[in-house]
């Protein structure tokens, strides 16, 4: 699993009748010092995410994993909005400080 | 899933009758500057993508959880194709005006 | 499967419910050198590790196969706590020696 | 998917019986501009390819979709032998008149 | 699949039940020109390999199809001992002659 921001949304309305009623949100990689990485992927929402909101993700078959995902073809699924990211008794991430604009 | 431009196409005569009647497309990734990454990969169609067309694309066993792909011997499908990337309020790819030539 | 150092914990209130009860850890990649690569990973834990201890950790379907990571939107599991790595004959790494803090 | 072109064999007496019979075939990436990348891999092959060939191959549970795969511990399988490869109006590679020595 | 060479064990005495009584080898990736690669990855044994051997392993799910590895939380299997890796007519590794130390 990694760590992510919501960076936007990709609109289709051209698609597999398994994707209808899901948001397909843009993510960037959230890195520990706080920057995002390069690259980008695509992932579908299970969790009400919205734009700079820091997130977690997986990605393969356990994608599938959640109510919203099920035998969806989808190989990416956002499943928590991240409160805080902590690492060496540094709190790297706090939701509502700085990252993010809920 | 990742976001890529249809740039072309395989042909094979000889091979699994699990990919009969199947088209094989190869797709270059889309960056959001709007430029084509290096790199490419195969992916079945599931949608009726064409050449020049932006498409979503899953990877995995997920690439077999559309009504097209289902049992087949392939880790990659195109079940979208895409109308609108937005990321950070701006327009990066819209259907028909830019990157696409249908 | 990997070996990684356990650095942090990631905390979320607002996620998929079949991640309840789970510990969310923070790894960063153990090499052979005895040093800590670039990178992180976000994965659950199903053996109690904590802080500084090298772990052993599998992703993708696999992350799915320990009791308590059964049918969850997870890529990435924790099953086993390191205690020896040994390579050439050289022992790398000796849980409560080094590069561990239990 | 990705195409390859078949380079070599590898050979293992003491092995997983459910590999037995099958043959075990060495991959170096096709790159669209006819030359081959770095790196390799070995896959199973399911369609009777040859040294010289180019192929499309496909990993993961993916591999294990075809008739002589099922069940198999692999996680590539080469799936078709390619006669054309096209990008962009151009062929950039024709079973018979290059890269392959059939 | 990949090639590589055993180069060491990880001793794990708290780990989940499921990886009871397996062997847990550090695996360095075999080079076509006889070199080993960096990184490094640990993977089950299902086929008695040892120390200074050539092996074939495969990763994901298919990891969990040989006999000893079934629903374990594995990522990766070695299930063959190579004997011979044959590139372009050229013999790259013979078992016994360079590079193994059986």
């Amino acid at each position: 699993m990694q760590l992510a921001q919501v960076v936007g949304t990709v609109v289709a309305t051209q698609k597999s009748q398994r994707l209808d009623g899901l948001k397909m949100l843009i993510l960037r990689p959230f890195g520990l010092d706080g920057k995002l990485g390069s690259g980008y992927l695509v992932a579908l929402d299970s969790v009400g995410a919205g734009p700079g909101e820091v997130v977690l993700y997986c990605t393969g078959s356990s994608a599938r994993q959640t109510e919203a995902t099920k035998d969806r073809p989808a190989d990416a699924v956002i499943m928590a909005i991240v409160d805080t990211v902590e690492v060496g008794g540094d709190v790297k991430y706090q939701k509502g400080n700085k990252g993010a604009s809920t």
